[in-house]
């Protein structure tokens, strides 16, 4: 009667959801202050002051019609100008207002892309520990997901698995940095690599291997950590953007696809992008947001909350005797579980009421993923619960 | 490379965009007030002051993160529960916030339903004249399109020919009253016929058949005219809404989808429409017009202009010597062309600056399409252009 598909998409509860049911059940038994939810990715850091004011401005100064009409399908031109000129200052790059297609942030950016490119048989590459979405988006538009196996040590690529996994078949790698769950950042050496070993199978297959960068968290990158821009080291990209988490807008839904020039048949690609954004029924990015972000282009994101939230965490679970790769990126730690069944080792975190995500969600089991985008109160009052919980396991 | 079939619908030329493109030039040319461009359904009204009163309000009074955040997907629960409520007053229906699922526009909404429901080999009925995106939609999901051929006395249902095309594959039947390009607002009897037939044929198929009422245009309707709220007549209907007509937010994209405790497996289709919303990655209709809407709930539409417009309009052409359906709501008209070839009509019409749109278009030949959703004054100057064109063809 109904798509059973869609049925099973749409009512399959998943790891985090139930989390989070468990969280508001003990919320009421115990208290708020005393549930301890690790699980959400959902920014803290209020949106910038000079978002608001855009808006007020916007709509102080505008016309109604220019302010909320439709726009054309890959968004306003002159924002879209506005838009790529801050990217060249901030990167030295030479894009135009023609190489950006405005999307309803970044989960509509990386579809759209996917269905843009995929072919039948056609591979996309994740690699692990990777945004669990991926795996339905890439699904929903035909392709196969393909799981690069992580590299724990340190979360960038392990490249002779990476190899192993490149196909004829391969369509296109998604790189996520700084990367949900792990808060890796891929450094320089990583992209080269990278892009070292796409072109050698680029010229092997003959057709090109697509990098898809999905950069939620571009802004939110530690001191001594930068974020390669990656269409500098590889042609073949296209970089997926959204406001979610560095102006703290995820339910506005603003993002951007970028489309160099260099691209392998630009005309093609942005033409397949333009058709499946209509497909996907994305009928134009936001007008109001998009008029708003030309306003707050190149403005800071204050991720010093974020720093201090990671810093805090990592050092405390390091004291408690985790294993845990440093925060370099995003508001995600990625620790070892105590146990190597992940899910049995949250179980019993919740024990001290503390909401952690098994990383067997992510693709990478023996690990878990703790959200630190929530108040630093609640992460101190937390660090006694997480020694509690480690102690048992030195018994 | 890419998705061939996305590339070809993310580049081949509709016929407005070549209409608007043409115009565009001539405006170059001749100037802007001398160009007559009927042919973009894009509305003129402004944005209700109340509209801007209540953004400015929530920006006032609320946290950042509960106007910004990500609401859960099928929108914020306090919204859809004054939503649900603002129905029932208007329509005397009995639903609560579970029975809304809040969507990115009418595009998203109508298409979600589509893609909830679309199994292999089902097929959804459409009444010519029809928003040409529904082939487009339908056929994305992998559904097959079946149009009913239109009825041009007065653009209500042929109901003999409309029983031809239900089969034991027909999914759902889409409504569209008032309705774009007709102008034409369904009678209740239409309603209570369709119902009738769809009741019979359920029942002699032995499977739900469902109505997919899209009602973009629903407040737009003229003195003498009632639009049918179709769950009260049938069951199985989901209710398409959006706010981009009636308040004149096209480019913010929010709407809804009703669905009714009645229809057949509530807990399947909303479910469905769910996991439908997440692979078209609509993460969550935007926030902040989710809470916008909820203020203006019941707030009336200011459709003075379109009353005068269309008066002044029909008017105009059947002095002229056109045969055109009464304007009973909506912003349209689609009279007969003087020529049974309705793109060469289109074609002639050029010549005098006017901008029409071919009734092949919308899956009905020897008509046009004229958007009146522009400046009552323009259309005043193009009443001697009509004639001058209609004087050709008397001659």
């Amino acid at each position: 009667m109904v798509a059973e598909k869609m049925y099973e998409l749409g009512t399959k509860k998943s790891t985090i959801r139930t989390i989070f049911e468990f969280g508001r059940k003990r919320a009421a038994e115990v208290g708020e202050e005393n549930v301890f939810d690790f699980s959400l990715g959902n920014p803290n850091v209020p949106t910038p002051e000079f978002v608001k004011q855009a808006v007020l401005d916007i709509l102080g100064e505008m016309e109604p019609s220019a302010i909320h009409g439709y726009t054309i399908a890959p968004g306003n031109p002159e924002v879209r100008e506005v838009l790529a000129k801050s990217i060249n200052e901030r990167f030295g790059t030479n894009f135009a207002g023609k190489n950006l297609f405005l999307t309803a942030g970044a989960a509509a950016a990386i579809t759209i892309s996917f269905k843009a490119l995929c072919e039948p048989g056609d591979e996309f590459i994740a690699f692990a520990p990777f945004f669990p979405e991926y795996r339905c988006f890439v699904e929903s538009v035909g392709g196969k997901l393909v799981v690069v196996p992580a590299k724990p040590e340190d979360f960038q690529i392990d490249f002779a698995a990476f190899e192993k996994c490149l196909t004829p078949q391969t369509k296109a790698v998604i790189v996520n940095s700084p990367n949900n769950p792990s808060g890796a950042v891929y450094s320089e050496e990583t992209i080269k690599g990278l892009a070292e070993i796409l072109r050698g199978k680029e010229k092997e297959y003959g057709h090109p291997i697509f990098i898809i960068s999905d950069e939620p968290y571009r802004e939110i990158a530690f001191e001594g950590y930068t974020v390669p821009y990656v269409p500098k080291y590889y042609a073949n990209t296209l970089v997926c953007y959204s406001y979610s988490k560095s102006f703290s807008l995820p339910g506005e839904r603003i993002g951007y696809i970028v489309v160099p020039d260099e691209i392998a048949d630009f005309g093609k690609v942005y033409g397949a992008i333009a058709g499946a954004a209509r497909v996907l029924t994305h009928v134009n990015a936001p007008s109001l947001w998009q008029l708003v972000i030309a306003r707050c282009a190149g403005r800071p994101s204050d991720i010093s909350t974020y720093v201090k939230n990671g810093q805090l965490l990592y050092q405390g679970l390091v004291d408690a005797g985790f294993k845990c790769v440093k925060p370099q990126g995003a508001f995600y730690l990625f620790p070892q579980s105590l146990e190597p069944d992940d899910y049995a080792f949250c179980e019993r975190a919740k024990k001290y009421d503390l909401l952690l995500v098994p990383g067997t969600d992510f693709g990478c089991s023996g690990h878990f993923r703790v959200a630190y985008c929530i108040k630093t109160e609640t992460i101190e009052r937390s660090l006694p619960l997480f020694k509690k919980l480690a102690a048992e396991y030195a018994q």
